[in-house]
């Protein structure tokens, strides 16, 4: 997983049942100091998240379909949690 | 998922039933900004897009045969939609 | 694989069962000279370490899984081992 | 799928019996003006390509399977198409 | 696949049966014309290698689980074979 923070939303249709009525947020990747990184990814939100938040982000097939609980479903970043706190260590 | 922007198309005799009549289009990846990133990928078309229009693209095995509806297709990057806006706060 | 040192902890509620009770610690990637390289990555503990210490990691789905014994779990990053010894010629 | 080009070969010997007789070629990656990206794979030919032509690589295990027709290859990039036409705008 | 360069092992306890009495070895990126990337990878040896030689990666689940003949191991980067020649034409 990554950290991420939400920049904002996309819209689009896409002729596939699975995003009927789905989110899809620009998330910004963050380095470990919270700091952006300049990377971005598209991902569908689970968790009711919106701009500015500090998410978790796990971006594999897989486990995106296991999080939204949907075997079939075309998708490949999720949003899993929102960050409550970071502790670290320099 | 990732933004992209159509730059055209490759012509290419590929040897496996799913490429029979499948557009394949250059599609350069974007950054949230719309700029283009100076990577690309060979993707292909879902949606009927064409040069110039932005649009979103999913790169990743499972998701791609399930868009195309194809359990065995020998595919990996798909176009998704078209881009209608993006909403973003910085 | 790669090799990592630990240095710190996520803390964030996960809508998904596996992640109940499980320890999410942020990873720095390291070069083969043990430097950080910049990189880190979100992994699951599954070795019982802690801040500091040189770990191997392992990032992609199956194996993840194959790890944790859980065939459906949303996992892609997991520490596999603490580093005992890195032997190189240069 | 990416654009390359044949720069060479490579002899191995690889203990499964996938490698029998197969042909690995060293391929560069190109970016969308046919320029080498400075990166490159060794992937399997499957269209019987020569050095210095450009072809279509495409980059994933699934994929790669399905187009070798061989369930369980050991094979995550293969050359797929000779590129006949790039049409593109700037 | 990719070449890449034996610099040496790793020593760490896996708790998984797979890993019982394997050799972890750090394995550096090679561009075409064999001088490091920079970049690594600890593969899991299949071929008996040792430091200095020019090998074969393939880092791919799917992939590696073939080469080790384990369908549930968890493993994605794997040494497949020693090279014997690289032929290239600049």
């Amino acid at each position: 997983m990554q950290l991420g923070k939400i920049r904002g939303a996309i819209h689009s249709t896409i002729n596939h049942s699975f995003y009927n009525g789905r989110k899809l947020l620009i998330v910004d990747y963050l380095d470990y100091k919270s700091k952006p990184t300049g990377e971005y990814v598209i991902a569908v939100d689970t968790v009711g998240t919106g701009a500015g938040e500090t998410v978790l982000v796990i971006d594999e097939g897989n486990s995106a379909r296991q999080i939204v609980d949907r075997a079939n479903a075309p998708v490949r970043a999720v949003i899993v949690g929102v960050v409550d706190q970071i502790s670290t260590r320099d």
